[in-house]
């Protein structure tokens, strides 16, 4: 695919175009007009066009979107029919909650190992996947073409389970670890999941919130 | 507080410079430069300071940051010396991975209580929070002053329970259902974690470095 470099907040509406398309398949809308998916998502038609036109011309004027070649124009920009490998490493509470609750094929991703040092896990097979020892997991990435690693260890071995994991090939951690792993200009992709950063975030748009209703009450005396 | 409107990406770097200062303080600095700072986070000095003068002026100029009042102040901004109170609705897989792992007191937020309907959780107590029945939430509620409700239920009941929450007075939703929640135009601040989401903005990466390699070789002959 010939790609143009594509601003960071268009990439990251995409998911969002997505799952909004794949709510309005299984409602059975098979057209939307640029105008009302905007309304659906809180957006302008005319960035909806905007975005779409990065990725070339999707639409037709005064005819709208086809619902389902429009998602899968979207889930091929994402790279979901690719078939990525990924490995997750650190089967704990979150490593866990993920392989039990999240569905990494709906991703297009396929979850082929775990890796863990509990000797309690290793060996096991969980909703089909394997779980190895992390001791083995070099070999493993040496012998099978992982794009993705899923990290969910304990801060103090991220940085180190880092190194092999792209000493070994994989193109792009998903950091479940809290800690920053990128250092500038690193060519390894990573994707963090800070829970904490989320949470702050939504403090302060309560406290922006509880403000205004402050300074408000104030103006009028109450 | 008197707050001037502030762009969504500056608020969505406050978390991340928290997360650095706090390293920085553990490891004993004291001191940094807009430049040293951004070095670190791959940011550009003036970058730094444009996103601080939102808030004031928090630097001297040739003598940069005191790394403990810059934290404060950041912290400060965030809301997390308010006490926000939250409750945790639904503590299956996800939802215990957080009252497990995840600390809400590292973000100055009390978790008070959790709302489930299986019968085995209801009445229990997990690392001090108690789980309390669903049944029980509106009335628990009215009673207490919660802020944040943290909304680990199954998809098919998530528009039911917020509207429960926002009728009782919750301000934001911290939203782990993977279903958009906020109407536009809605008063609900809602913060969408979409596992989903992230993964596939990997993915999209991924696909974009696997591109350019291809493209890349082609012109080479490779």
């Amino acid at each position: 695919m010939k790609r143009v470099k594509v601003s960071n907040n268009v990439i990251r509406r995409l998911p969002r175009y997505l799952r909004k398309l794949d709510e309005l398949h299984e409602n059975g809308t098979n057209r939307i007009s640029s105008f009302e998916l905007g309304q659906q998502l809180g957006l302008t038609p005319s960035q909806i066009r905007q975005d779409f036109s990065c990725f070339g011309e999707f639409g037709q004027q005064g005819y709208g979107y086809n619902v389902a070649v429009l998602r899968e124009q979207i889930a091929g920009i994402l790279g979901m029919d690719r078939g990525y490998k990924a490995i997750l490493v650190g089967a704990g509470n979150i490593g866990h909650a993920l392989m039990d609750n999240f569905s990494f094929a709906e991703c297009g991703v396929q979850l082929v190992a775990a890796f863990d040092i509990k000797e309690n896990l290793i060996g096991t097979v969980f909703k089909g996947v394997p779980i190895l020892a992390e001791s083995q997991m070099e070999e493993y990435l040496k012998t099978n073409d992982i794009a993705i690693a899923v990290l969910c260890v304990p801060k103090e071995v991220a940085v180190n389970v880092t190194k092999v994991l792209t000493g070994n090939g994989v193109e792009a951690i998903w950091n479940f670890t809290n800690i920053e792993l990128t250092e500038p200009n690193s060519p390894i992709i990573v994707e963090n999941v800070h829970f904490s950063d989320s949470l702050l975030s939504l403090s302060y748009f309560v406290s922006e919130r509880m403000d205004e209703h402050t300074s408000q009450n104030t103006k009028t005396g109450k």
